[in-house]
């Protein structure tokens, strides 16, 4: 069985998953890595490495459709946000070489890039999201009619991993770094505990794990400290989600559950493997498993609470030589 | 032999290189970890674990002391900023149970806590440092005598990792900056590239390694990838450095070679194992190696160039159950 991460970048903590996922399941697994450059460090864990243009260049499909046609990849895993609307768009291009790609459907992809979408998308499910508004006068026209308030938290329309994401407590803090923002979006700021639910769903859609974490400690946007959460509130939520999303694979859910009230606010929807998931997978939601299991015709069925409940993972780093 | 590592934290690779030079020397070596929270990581890396109360608090050093004098300990090595003037202050105390501390004198070590100081230093020994002011006004000041320009570098005068550390483009922003952080210095912003140079020296301050190694990537002010650059410049200044500041152990030192001058301008001094001191120690630059056979009473001495030039590290995230 041949599996080709795309972008694979610093992913080695997910690469081993599914080593060790196939060595419990006997299954001879090759793992092949696609990179821009040959000194990212988990091609240095693939049994294959492949180097590949920018996903920009129009050469990028192309080339990924002959490394899967040629080495005859099964199973093609993206990581990385920009890749994905791309790779939904090509589906079916893959899949009539014989190469499965976990991604979800185009328009469900689209509205997970942009954070206007999103949020009207959980709404739209009946769950609660920090509305935005993509202008400074607008909030400062929902601050007059007493619609929000400050904090507010300003972030790029598209952006990932809190990148350029800032809370201000003021409008004239707000202006500032509207201005240095290009394309961003304002939200009232929710004080609350923050949760990543690691959902992962069969190729149809259907769901096997779900999967929440609360974030204990985070540097740069990535959660270096987590804690499983089997929450009732949570699961029940993301089967709502789930039911019409429809996710191919693995995507991430992050929120907010507000202190005051208790009510959960979703921000935003990855539709890939979070950083992250790897803890849930050792715990016990071992979506490499499945999906090797999956891709040898197992038929999946949901598993309830399938992570321990409770069980902190904590991160740290390691090292490898590139050159 | 046994060695504590205070604050112990994510230090997991740091623990690996000394058990990994243990072996090699076969030294029967126990690693002891202490940490404010028994879920720090690296203690699941240590035979020995030790849960201590924070370093403000006056039984911190009390603690260390009976930890040491039980267990025997030969040698304690801090590992992060707070804990140093202290360990400096009691490294007496320490001496007279036999565990020596891998600490610098007391005067060296507040000189790197307040960066107002530590420019001084640099300039004292006839090294460039980027001099800072410690008021908006001041910075104006020098602007009109046209001694300074933008963009400038606002950072607090005793932060690590690039915490509250932001360039600004203009006085406007800089007055904003300067409002939300106590206690900054300012400092002209040096356009090049960053280097860290990990320097380890015998119990007496004699130089054993220097390795520069050029930060190619950062994410939160900690290396993401480094390469190993033998620069015969960087070498000859720390010697300078070593011949005064007389480092016990090891220390780290920041640098920004500018491009338009090719001078290098000195930044910061951690008079500890910085993070990415085990890319150092893999190239070949091996201190944990070095602190094992001092501790058993080898004479060490100068190793030129002993780490691999050019060899770049790239470092990626693993996790571990820690409850």
């Amino acid at each position: 069985m041949k599996i080709l991460f795309t972008s694979v970048g610093r992913r080695v903590e997910l690469l081993q998953a599914f080593r060790a996922a196939a060595e419990k399941l006997d299954i001879a697994l090759t793992v092949m890595g696609a990179d821009i450059t040959k000194s990212a460090p988990a091609l240095f864990f693939c049994d294959e490495r492949r180097l590949v243009c920018k996903i920009q260049e129009k050469e990028y499909i192309p080339q990924l459709l002959s490394i899967c046609e040629k080495e005859k990849v099964d199973c093609l895993i993206p990581t990385i946000d920009t890749d994905l609307l791309l790779l939904a768009e090509n589906k079916e291009k893959f899949e009539a070489i014989g190469t499965k790609v976990l991604i979800s459907a185009v328009d469900k992809i689209k509205l997970c890039r942009d954070k206007n979408y999103t949020a009207d998308y959980f709404v739209s499910l009946g769950l609660k999201s920090p509305l935005p508004v993509n202008s400074v006068e607008k909030y400062e026209e929902a601050l007059k009619r007493g619609k929000v308030s400050f904090p507010a938290f300003i972030k790029p329309k598209d952006g990932s991993s809190s990148i350029n994401a800032y809370k201000v407590e003021n409008l004239e803090d707000l202006r500032l770094y509207a201005e240095k923002i290009e394309d961003y979006i304002i939200q009232p700021f929710i004080s609350g505990r923050e949760y990543t639910i690691d959902i992962f769903c069969d190729y149809e859609g259907n769901p096997v794990y779900i999967t929440p974490r609360e974030r204990l400690a985070v540097r740069s946007g990535e959660v270096l400290k987590s804690r499983i959460t089997q929450d009732d509130t949570m699961i029940a939520e993301m089967r709502r989600l789930i039911a019409d999303y429809r996710p191919c694979g693995q995507i991430t859910v992050q929120l907010i559950r507000e202190d005051v009230t208790g009510d959960d606010y979703y921000i935003e929807i990855n539709p890939r493997f979070g950083g992250g998931a790897p803890l849930s997978m050792k715990a016990g939601a071992d979506s490499a498993s499945a999906i090797l299991r999956m891709l040898r015709g197992d038929k999946l069925s949901y598993i309830e609470r399938a992570a321990i409940d409770g069980a902190i993972y904590s991160r740290y780093d390691q090292s490898v030589r590139v050159k």
